[in-house]
């Protein structure tokens, strides 16, 4: 079996500056996000219970924030499987060839994804069973 | 008078993909932000109402984006003043040298901001004295 495995993913608490004009969350990617960032999207006003992401990719790596509400982020290797629940303000760092599923689970879950590179739709592994073929080696 | 004005100020647009399972707003860097970006940060549960920023950079540019709510945008280049109101997926670029104050007209506005800089406790502009000493070139 090739490529990453889910055993060095880990959560990080990102700071948070709180007073009485709000919060302030801040990401230095010096310290957080393992490589320069070329494009930045979050998602919004999901319905609560969602599930989106589902997809691994071949190249892109992605770091996910959690910018409100809960947000539970499942990655797969292809050999174990393990759910981390994301609070408001803590980050994970998703690495190609990692299938990671996103399920949203307030209405208020705001979820932040930082790319090292732009959009390719070739670069998404769409069904688990093309991921698990990628990763037993079987295609490349 | 040094330094960038206000007339070349615009506010972007970034595209946003909405279905039933919610809303996917993204900025490729290349296409929206003029810098390497650094660092991020983002701001929320903020009083409607309540005014932040407040200040300028000698050095960093920053990216400001309203990912929620509305945002008012001021802007002063020590000649002119100008203000933006921002929807969610708006962003606007800031450069170095221009007064910022950002006001969260909803109580869930979020703004979500991309610095070409790490956090330099030196590089601010506390102060609209300060500032126009600044831009009429009296300190550099």
């Amino acid at each position: 079996m090739t490529g990453p495995m889910i055993d060095s993913i880990k959560l990080d608490t990102l700071p948070t500056m709180r007073d009485a004009r709000g919060a302030l969350t801040v990401a230095e990617f010096s310290k957080f996000v393992p490589f320069a960032v070329a494009r930045m999207f979050y998602v919004r006003d999901v319905p609560a219970g969602t599930r989106r992401g589902q997809h691994a990719h071949y190249r892109c790596s992605q770091y996910m924030i959690c910018a409100g509400g809960r947000l539970r982020v499942t990655v797969a290797d292809g050999k174990t499987e393990r759910g981390f629940d994301l609070s408001p303000g803590q980050g994970i760092f998703i690495e190609p060839g990692i299938f990671a599923t996103e399920t949203y689970l307030d209405p208020d879950t705001v979820m932040l994804a930082l790319c090292d590179r732009t959009y390719e739709k070739e670069d998404y592994i769409h069904t688990m069973e093309e991921f698990l073929e990628y990763r037993a080696g079987r295609k490349t």
